[in-house]
């Protein structure tokens, strides 16, 4: 074994982790949710941007707007989850380098010329802490349903007025119910994936 | 603690793991990529597409090519790290569904409308790749060195001259060496990061 990381904890962020589709009703707390962000705000992003925004859908009101934006395979788990999350990018990042990157002064002038690079940048990066996100949901004993089958133009509408806010996924999260998974579907085997050169 | 995931588990994959600017001489040999690329591998994306490709450039002349290629800040560290991984998205990645996604006959036709939205769906979703690929790099107990500075067309050009995989960032991988991190940079608090709707 090539690994350092212990069997238990592979089979609980990677190899026995999967994507629920329903769960029970034990709900999920904002320490639960407060825990995973206190772990998965270490992983890297470029610059240490750090673009992920989220926005635990709490309100009955909230839900039935969400619903109604989401696919419609997703839309009953989507009503029934103890939690659902969503995911966005603020395109606005560079606001926040004086912060994040406080001894590169400039590193904000970078980032005004081309308002499409910056939200590309953006979503790549907040692409990177959603992989982070749904892994700290799995550290946490709970299991993820990430899902981006939606109306995302809506979604962006409803939940972020401000016009800066991009959605990257919506994540259903909670203890898994009955039937929670399909068959897990093959992967690609690593000669497909790996060359050198 | 409402995390299930036991501290060493969350020292080597977040909370003392570092982005890696220097390294030892210490090989990482292709059985350490197998292992890593067999856990990571679990991961989720969107109808499973998997469209993350890794080159491992491991001749001399492909490094040189390559570190051409690099930003004048990652040129040094990409020189002399023990393992440089290209890490691309293949956006025909809709090709492999029939084993990827079989019990859909039909989603790769759900792609081949508009190569933009496609190259897009493989952008974002080899990005969430791209995340569980450096914590499986940690997950060997070896420090990961993401960059994203470097000329992307030049690369592609230069190792996909297929003109179907797009780099997505280029990482070193070995251990530490001496001096081998900044000091962290901070992190967004929960409440920056994390509303209620």
């Amino acid at each position: 074994m090539s690994l350092v990381l212990d069997q238990q904890a592979q089979d609980l962020l990677f190899r026995s982790a999967r994507t629920a589709n329903s769960f029970t009703d034990e709900p999920v707390t904002d320490e639960q949710v407060r825990a995973i962000y206190d772990l998965v705000k270490y992983a890297p992003t470029s610059l240490n941007m750090q673009p992920l925004r989220v926005v635990l859908v709490r309100s009955a009101e909230g839900r039935a707007r969400l619903v109604e934006r989401m696919g419609d395979g997703n839309k009953a788990k989507t009503s029934t989850a103890p939690l659902t999350a969503i995911l966005a990018a603020d395109t606005d990042f560079h606001d926040e380098f004086h912060r994040t990157f406080p001894h590169v002064p400039n590193v904000r002038d970078w980032f005004t010329g081309d308002d499409a690079v910056r939200a590309e940048v953006a979503r790549f990066n907040g692409a990177l802490q959603v992989g982070y996100f749904i892994l700290g949901v799995r550290a946490a004993g709970l299991a993820a349903g990430p899902m981006t089958g939606y109306d995302a133009e809506g979604i962006n509408k409803d939940f972020f007025p401000d016009g800066a806010h991009k959605v990257l996924a919506v994540v259903n999260i909670g203890k898994p119910g009955e039937n929670a998974w399909f068959d897990r579907n093959p992967r690609l085997d690593y000669d497909d994936v790996v060359t050198t050169a």
